[in-house]
């Protein structure tokens, strides 16, 4: 699998207009989305301790890093919609200040 | 700024061991700090058509863009921290069947 | 304050259609608006032991209630905009087998 | 079923504690669980025009009432864990200005 996000988001481009998907992928709707696929992601660990929380990652680590690459897929689509440059803007965030 | 998600995850690692907060990050405060910063990305578009999204993006690019970072640098702060070799689990997706 | 559900909806239909807002409450706005003031109510807690969160709340005590509040407010309003008999399916459900 | 806040309180906690299940419902893990309830809510409206949000509400009435429900179980639960009488701080909010 690559590294690069641009490439990974070609595949998702790809995936995406294979099924003439871009019309219900609305920034709305991809907010949506993240934000119902983040909800899958805590539930993993909902009513656990850190170190039960630590074992069900070893349980079911594909599982969880499945909603992890499903939260990166809309996010990545996402961004790829709203500018192409957005490495611009996050690329002046205090978390980011030499890249 | 890099294309490369090991070269931005090696930025953030850094950043976050700077100020001593992996103690914090624990997998399940982690997938909470996604869900609230989607829940941040999404209010943007809260209450409006499609059109109005679209107008809120051009008024507010930079905005909407440090939100979809925000959830980025946890999510891939996340990934690390649970597999470094996160990326074998994703290769093995429908979504991207030849990656 | 009244401890009725129904006279609570009374106030929340009475301050919305003053204002005019009911065009904009689609029952996909309201989701997506309950869901954003969760984050907002999880927020709180974030980075936070159970120890740390209790005392937040004895520190910030009105504002995790008014969160609390914001989500009943939409949540209210939700069910009665779906199903002014929206009861008698809750009380099919297993946590309320006698209700 | 009641529509007293409060009958409908003391039945979520009789179900708790008949299941000794206070230990877990820490105020973080509430709000977790809300926030993953509310994702839950929305995924019935992923995708959709405000037309097809509402076809989606008349063929599954039942399931999009029982995630309001879930939300308003965890909800009400914790108004009560939090402060017993949460009401004086909701009733001194804007929304509430007569309540």
């Amino acid at each position: 699998m690559s590294d690069s996000i641009e490439q990974i988001t070609e595949v998702i481009r790809k995936f995406r207009d294979e099924r003439d998907w871009k019309q219900f992928h609305t920034p709305k709707d991809m907010a949506a989305a993240i934000s119902i696929e983040a909800g899958e992601l805590l539930e993993h660990f909902l009513w656990k301790t850190n170190e039960e929380a630590e074992a069900r990652i070893e349980s079911h680590r594909p599982e969880v890093v499945e909603e992890i690459a499903d939260i990166g897929i809309f996010l990545f689509e996402l961004a790829d919609n709203i500018s192409p440059d957005y490495r611009q803007y996050a690329s002046s965030r205090h978390l980011f200040p030499h890249i």
